[in-house]
C-alpha cells in the first residue's frame, strides 16, 4: 500500500470517528444489541485504521506498560491467538488466567479476583460459552466488580471487559464479519437490500454453541440487509433474540425472515453463512445435565441429538446449493473451522469444493477478529480514541526496524 | 492525584531513599530479617514511588528487554498476577517456567537449570512454601547458582531472586502489610506504640502455611509496634522466628508477647491480623509423610487436625470481637482470599459483617504487593535505584497514549 | 567490555554481514544442510553482534510489536527459554500455541490454524522430533501455509519458520556449537584440520533423538575439520545425513571417517561431544509402534534396548579417555543436560570429574544459543539485517535505565 493511500484511507475513518458518540469510555463490550450504532462502526473504523496503520508498518502501540488479561473457559485457539495479537498491537503483556490453578466461582470469589487481578489491567477477554444462562452473566459480575474496584480507587483505572464469547453473543465474530461484509461490499451503506442467508447446516457433531448465528441476526439486520434465518424445524435460537432481529429489521427498513429450507434460504443470496448449531432446548438441557454431573443423560442426549442431526444431511452448502444464489457466486462466509465433507469429517457444512474456492476469503473473514479486539479495548480505555489515533498517524512511527 | 502533588509526595521519597546504603544491589531478596531497615524501607519508597507514578499514568519502565521468571510450586492468582503487573510495569517479559513440563530436583540440575533460563533474566520469583525446610533452601541453591553464572561471566547479569513465599517468610506479603500500615497511620513512625493482634483463626481447612504470620512477627517488632501473637495452644510457628520477634521488639523499644486467646489479643488494638495457619509441628509431619508419599498417614493427619481445629470455632473475628479493640475500630487486615463465615465457607476466619466492612481495605492491602515486587527488583538490579527512579519522574512519559 | 572494544567488534561483523547473500529474506531456517554458507555465518555475524550488544547492555529492539509462536511437540526447558529470551531481545510478544488445547493434525488444519495465528506474527518457531519421518515435514506443511497466505495477502508479513529441533537436525544447536567453536579458537578459519570426535555415549535411558549428533556431522565437515563419528555397531544415523557429511568433507578439504571405538575417536582430538542417540532403525520402529498405540512392542523394544545400550558402558568420557585427546585437553562439549556418573544416573556419558572440570565451559556453549534464534529470526524477517544492526549498534539505545 502506498503511504498516501493509507493515510489518506485512515484520515477520513478518523474523520467520521471523532464525530460519535459511542458510550463506550470506561464501559465494556458484551453485546452488540446492547450498543448504539456509533459504538458497533465506531469500532469498525478503529479496527480498520488500525489495520490500515499495521498493513502500512506503523506502530499502533498505545500503552507503554499494563495487562491484558484473558479467561477461556472454553477451549481456543483462533480467538486466543487474536486477543494476544491485539494485546500485542496496543503494547500490552499478555496474562492468561487458567481456571485449572484457580476455580473462580461466583459471588465473593469473582468480585475479590477481578480487582486482584487487575491493579494495572487494561483488559479483561473472557470466554465462556458453554452453558447456557452463564456466561453474560459471569461477564456481568466481573463488570460490576472493576466498576466497583474503580469507583473506590482501589483501580487507578477501570479494565474494560470483552466478550470473546457467551451464551447469548460473539461480538469481536459478528463485528468481524460486518467489517469483512464492509470491505466485500465497498461500504456498510452497500450491504442495504443485499440478502444473507443464515443458515444451519448439518455437522456430525453436536453442542456447538449459538453465539454465532445469534451474534449475525442481532447484528446485520440494523444495516438493512434481507436476513435469512433458516434452519430443520426445532433448532431454534433463543427467542428474546430471534425477536430483537425482527425489530432491528423493522427499524431499519431491512428484512428478517426465518425459513425451515436452506435452500429457500439460498434463492438469490449474495452472502451465505452456513453453520450448524444446537437447539437453544438442547442447550438448556445440557447445561442442565451437566451441572448436575448426569453424565448418563448427557450420554443420552448426545445420541439422540446427533440421530436427529442426521436427518438433516441435506443441509450442506455445495456446489448445487450455491447455484440458487445471485449469479451462483453468493460470498459464502464462516467464523472457522468449517465441517468440510471429505475432509475435517465424512460429511458436514459445506462440500470441500466449495470451501476451496473460498478458502482464503473465510482467511481474510478471519483476519479481522485481531482488530476489532484492540479496536473494542481502545473504545473503551480512551475518551477520545480518534485523537489517539490521529497521534498515531502522524507520528507514525515504523513498528519495524527498517 | 495533582501532577504537583505526586512530582512532590515521590521527590521526598527519592530523597530519603539516596542516602540509604540497602546492600541488595545484585542480591536476593529472601527473608526480611536478613536485611537492614535500610533494604525494608528501601524497598517501601520504591514501591510507593512507583505506585505514585503508576496513578499519574507515569511510565515505570526501566528495562528495554529481558526476562521476569517466575516459578510457582504451589498454587496462585493473586501473586501470580502480582509478579506479571511488576514485571509489566518494569518493562520485562514474564516467562512461567513450569515445572509439570521440566522437573527441577536438586543440586546439579539447579545450577545448570537456574544458568540455562537466565541469559537475559533480571528476575526469577520463587514461591516454594509447601515443605517445611525447602522453599528457603531451594532459593539459595538458586541464588548459588546465579552468582557462580554471573562471577564466570556465563551470565551478562546478576538477576535477582524474589522470594515470593517460602516456608519462613512472605517478604512481598509482609511489606506490603507494612505499606498498607504506613498510609493508614500516615508514616512508619507513627506505628509505635501500635498495638496489632496477629491471631490464629479458625478455618475448616488445615495445613494453610505459617509464612504469613512469620512474616508479620518477624517484621513488625522492628517498628516499635506492641506485638501480640495469639493462637490456641499447640499452634505454633518456628521457634526461631519467634525468638527473633522477641529480639527485634527489644531492640525497637517495641514489645512482643504471645498469649492464648483471640480476645486477650484483641483487647485495644489498633490493628487485628486474624488468619488461620497449621501448628509448625503438623507442617513437619506433613512434610515427611508428603516426601514418603504416605497417603495413609497424610489422611489420617488431617482428619486429626480438622478435629482439633474445630475445637476451636470461637476464633472468629466477628463483631463482638471487634468491639474489644481500640474504640471498637480496629485497622481488619488479611492476606486474602480470606474464610468468610457464611460467604465461602460455613464457619471460618471473619464474620460476613466484619469482612463486608473492610473489604475494599482488604483490597487496597493487596493493591500494594504488585509495587513491592517491582521495587524488589529495582533495588536488587540498580547500584542507585533513587536516580533511575528521579529520570522516570523528569522524563515523565506517558504510561499510556494521551 | 569497554565501550570502543565492542564497537569495534559489532563494526567487523556487520562489514562481513552485509557482504552476505543468504537468500533467508521471507524464508524459514529448517536444515543446515540446504542453506549456503553464507546464511551460515551469516547468522553466526548476527548472533555475535546481538550477544555483543547486550554485554554492553545496548537495546537490540528490532521490533515495536508482533508475536513469536512457539509450537514444542516435545517437553523443553532450555529451548524454550533461549526462544522467549531471543522474542525479548527483538522485541517481540512470546506466545505458546499448547497443542493441548487444539491438536493440529495434518493437511487443512495445519494450512488454517498457520494462518489463524500469525496475522502479526514474526516467527514460529517448532519443535518436533519424536516421530522419525514427520518433524521436518510438518515444519514444511506450516512453512507452505505462511508462503500462501502471505502471497494472497491475508498475512501482511511472512513469518519465518524455525527450526527448534526436527527429526533430521538441530540447526539451533549445531549453530551455538559453531559459534561456541568459533569463539574458544579464535575463528571459524581456524577450525580447519581440527580433529573432532562426535561419539556416541553410554546412557541408561533409550529413544534419545539423532537430531543433535545429525546436525554436528552435517554441519562441521563444512568447515574442514576432521569429523569422526563414533558408535557401537548398530547405532547408525540416517545414511543420507551421513553420506552428506562425506560429501561435504570433500568439498571443504576436511575429512569424514566412521570408527566404531570410542578410543580411536578420541585419539588425538581437539574437540569431543560425547552423547547418547537411538539408532535410526529403532527410532523407525519406535516411531511405527508409536503411531500404532501399540504400547506392548513399545515396551519390549525399550527393554531390548537398554539391554543393548548396557553392553556399551564402557563408552562414557572418563579422565582416561581424555587422556587420549591431544595433549590431554580436548575441549569437551555436550548440548546439556548431560547424563554424569554417579550424579544424574548410575552410570552414564560422563564422569563426574571430566564433566565438572568443563561445565561452566558447556554453560557458555548452551549460551550462544538464544542470540542463534535471534540472527535466525532477523535474517529471515529483514531483507538487510546488516543496515539494521548498524543501525541499533549507532543508536546504541540503552537495554535497562542507567
Amino acid at each position: 500500500m502506498s503511504q498516501n493511500n493509507y493515510e489518506e484511507l485512515v484520515s477520513a475513518l478518523l474523520f467520521s470517528l471523532q464525530q460519535r458518540d459511542t458510550g463506550l469510555h470506561n464501559r465494556d463490550f458484551l453485546l452488540t444489541w446492547e450498543q448504539p450504532l456509533d459504538a458497533i462502526e465506531g469500532v469498525i473504523e478503529t479496527a480498520e485504521s488500525l489495520r490500515l496503520m499495521v498493513e502500512a508498518d506503523i506502530s499502533t502501540r498505545v500503552f507503554d506498560t499494563g495487562l491484558a488479561i484473558s479467561l477461556f473457559r472454553d477451549q481456543s485457539t483462533r480467538t486466543r491467538f487474536a486477543y494476544a495479537t491485539a494485546a500485542s498491537l496496543l503494547g500490552l503483556s499478555l496474562v492468561e488466567f487458567d481456571e485449572k490453578k484457580t476455580q473462580i466461582a461466583h459471588g465473593e470469589t469473582v468480585r475479590e479476583t477481578a480487582n486482584m487481578i487487575s491493579f494495572v489491567a487494561e483488559s479483561i477477554g473472557i470466554r465462556d460459552d458453554i452453558y447456557l444462562g452463564e456466561g453474560d452473566a459471569f461477564m456481568r459480575e466481573v463488570s460490576e466488580a472493576l466498576t466497583e474496584g474503580h469507583q473506590s480507587k482501589i483501580l487507578p483505572q477501570r479494565p474494560a471487559v470483552v466478550n470473546l464469547q457467551s451464551d447469548l453473543d460473539h461480538p469481536t465474530q459478528s463485528l468481524s464479519d460486518l467489517m469483512h461484509l464492509r470491505n466485500e461490499f465497498g461500504d456498510l451503506e452497500n450491504l442495504r437490500g443485499k440478502k444473507i442467508a443464515v443458515t444451519w447446516a448439518y455437522s456430525p457433531s453436536y453442542g456447538k454453541p449459538l453465539s454465532v448465528p445469534q451474534g449475525l441476526i442481532g447484528l446485520l439486520p440494523r444495516y438493512g440487509m434481507d436476513v435469512v434465518l433458516a434452519h430443520p424445524e426445532g433448532y431454534d435460537l433463543l427467542p428474546d433474540i430471534v425477536e430483537k432481529a425482527g425489530e432491528f429489521a423493522k427499524e431499519s427498513g431491512g428484512s428478517f425472515k426465518q425459513v425451515n429450507s436452506m435452500e429457500e434460504a439460498f434463492e438469490d443470496a449474495d452472502i451465505v453463512y452456513p453453520k450448524s448449531w444446537a437447539p437453544y432446548q438442547v442447550m438448556e438441557q445440557r447445561t442442565a445435565y451437566l451441572r448436575g454431573g448426569e453424565s448418563d443423560k448427557l450420554d443420552a442426549l448426545e445420541e439422540e441429538c446427533l440421530a436427529t442431526n442426521a436427518k438433516h444431511k441435506n443441509w450442506e452448502c455445495n456446489a448445487d446449493m450455491m447455484k440458487r444464489t445471485k449469479n451462483g457466486e453468493a460470498l459464502y462466509m464462516h467464523c472457522l473451522p468449517a465441517d468440510i465433507s471429505g475432509v475435517s469429517c465424512e460429511q458436514g457444512e459445506v462440500s470441500a469444493d466449495v470451501f476451496e474456492k473460498y478458502r482464503l476469503t473465510t482467511y481474510r473473514e478471519a483476519s479481522y477478529k485481531p482488530y476489532v479486539i484492540a479496536a473494542m479495548i481502545m473504545m473503551c480505555r480512551f475518551a477520545k480514541p480518534a485523537d489517539i489515533l490521529r497521534e498515531l498517524l502522524n507520528e507514525a512511527k515504523p513498528r519495524r526496524a527498517r
